[in-house]
């Protein structure tokens, strides 16, 4: 993390904190999509329902990488590319993205859901955690960096 | 929840859906307050350590009563005076904002932290959040509308 950050901080709050580097719709769209999908490149995460700006998706990348929370790396197959991965702070994440979920399903039925993806984490939250970041760990394979 | 809000959203993913309703700094901060320090008047909430304006702070809460994440009422004390207290649904929110404190003890130590509070979170996840309910519903008292 680049500790500078931290001297931006509008308080030393713990919740302020996640705030400060999550708090933003782009920011948490494009840690879903690496997190619920598997997204690692430039060009995947552009592709999001919601549609990022080209600017504004770079932006996000910068941050979440001066954070920690993801590494920039060459993609192995096309060294012209680049591809992001988590890094353990940002796999760290998981257990909130799953409360989101759960979250959203249990207050409004007018959300897209796999059905019963919603009820079996809410029934395991640890399982479904540990799940979605064997997952992950598969689809970054050895080209973590 | 006021149901014209939905057709707004910019697409139908449930992580979406939360974020259109939370993904924003001074929203979850005002959250925070009313759910870690039970604050229920737009006073105590606009003494927030950040800094909040005052428009920004009416709109936040006009914006989690549409939600239907809040309700406001008469403080019985005050007739003058708006109170505002959370519903089942704000209430609900209560795991996340757990996972929020936990993942930031996690990942630095330049946050102000009661000793032993994030891990006693850490470890009992479910106790956390059965106490800080029974600790709102205490102090909403019978007042909540």
């Amino acid at each position: 993390m680049d500790e500078s950050l931290l001297k931006q901080r509008r308080s030393t709050c713990p919740i302020n904190h996640i705030i400060e580097i999550m708090g933003d719709k782009w920011t948490m769209l494009v840690v879903r999509d690496m997190i619920f999908h598997a997204k690692r490149s430039y060009s995947e995460l552009q592709a999001m329902p919601e549609g990022i700006a080209t600017n504004i998706l770079s932006e996000r990348l910068a941050r979440l990488e001066r954070w920690g929370l993801l590494t920039k790396g060459r993609d192995p197959q096309d060294g012209r590319r680049s591809i992001y991965a988590l890094t353990e702070a940002g796999m760290q994440l998981i257990p909130l993205l799953v409360e989101m979920m759960i979250w959203s399903h249990g207050h409004t039925d007018a959300v897209d859901m796999t059905t019963g993806l919603a009820a079996t984490m809410a029934a395991d939250r640890e399982g479904a955690t540990r799940e979605l970041r064997a997952r992950l760990e598969r689809a970054h394979g050895t080209s973590q960096t």
